[in-house]
């Protein structure tokens, strides 16, 4: 893998269903999160953290949070291709941001966070630090999204809490 | 309709279908959204903003934003009830905010919150104020759910913009 590739990760495209098309004649809401939860297990893949390492360790993510701009409505027509980036990261938790953009338009059509926390599962589930390859890749992948200007306005994001 | 109900919107309720489960064992982040969707539908219904409205005025909603936190796990076996409040609204928009909960768990699973639109469609869909019966029904809405304190706390909530 090149270290650019280890600098990015690879969008998401996705065909719209026609069963995800609404009574105004849109992409309804709800799909976007559909979409979006799909571009984040395509992430975890790109990470390491796909099917066999969740087999393996019984650690995985869950979804603490889930933030949706909607900024042009979207058609049964349109293919979405979803470009992510790692907005913030500590030892269990990194926020995922996506831009979803589509050919018929220049500016995104929408943007979404997610909170994320990696979590090893059992009879008590309980967050768990990345294993260090993944922290550096994470830390790695939000330095170079830090010098990018692409997203919504920060005042707008999500954030870390302290726990 | 009595004054308790114009104050207070009635609950949706939801099965769960078995592909809203993730590999986690847990239902999918983003059904929550779909959930949530079709429980907004509820509400335009209980609004007078339902499918005949919309043919008539060729008005309806558009969602801005969407937040969603997850706090409790959810399984294949639970039957959700969503509970929405108007937590605040002006001349065009509203912000629905709504509890998640499930009888096997005392606390909410999870909370939403939408900053909903009023949109008038056409060859150049535009924002347009809600008729007058229907702002006076957000407000006594709004009124009654500033009264109650089951909600999740102020500073993590959506806000509604100048524009």
């Amino acid at each position: 893998m090149s270290a650019a590739a280890l600098n990015e990760l690879s969008p998401y495209r996705a065909v719209i269903e026609p069963h995800w098309i609404d009574y105004n004649g849109h992409l309804r809401d709800a799909y976007y999160a559909v979409v979006f939860s799909r571009a984040i297990d395509d992430v975890m893949e790109q990470l390491g953290m796909g099917e066999e390492y969740r087999a393996r360790t019984h650690c995985t993510l869950y979804t603490l949070e889930l933030h949706f701009h909607y900024l042009h409505e979207v058609t049964a027509a349109d293919e979405l291709l979803v470009r992510t980036a790692v907005l913030d990261c500590d030892r269990k938790r990194f926020i995922a941001g996506s831009l979803f953009s589509c050919a018929r338009i220049a500016a995104p059509v929408a943007a979404a966070e997610a909170v994320l926390l990696h979590v090893q599962q059992g009879d008590r589930p309980a967050s768990a630090p990345f294993p260090a390859q993944i922290e550096r890749r994470l830390q790695a992948l939000r330095h170079a999204a830090a010098g990018r200007s692409d997203q919504i306005p920060r005042s707008r994001k999500l954030q870390l809490q302290q726990r």
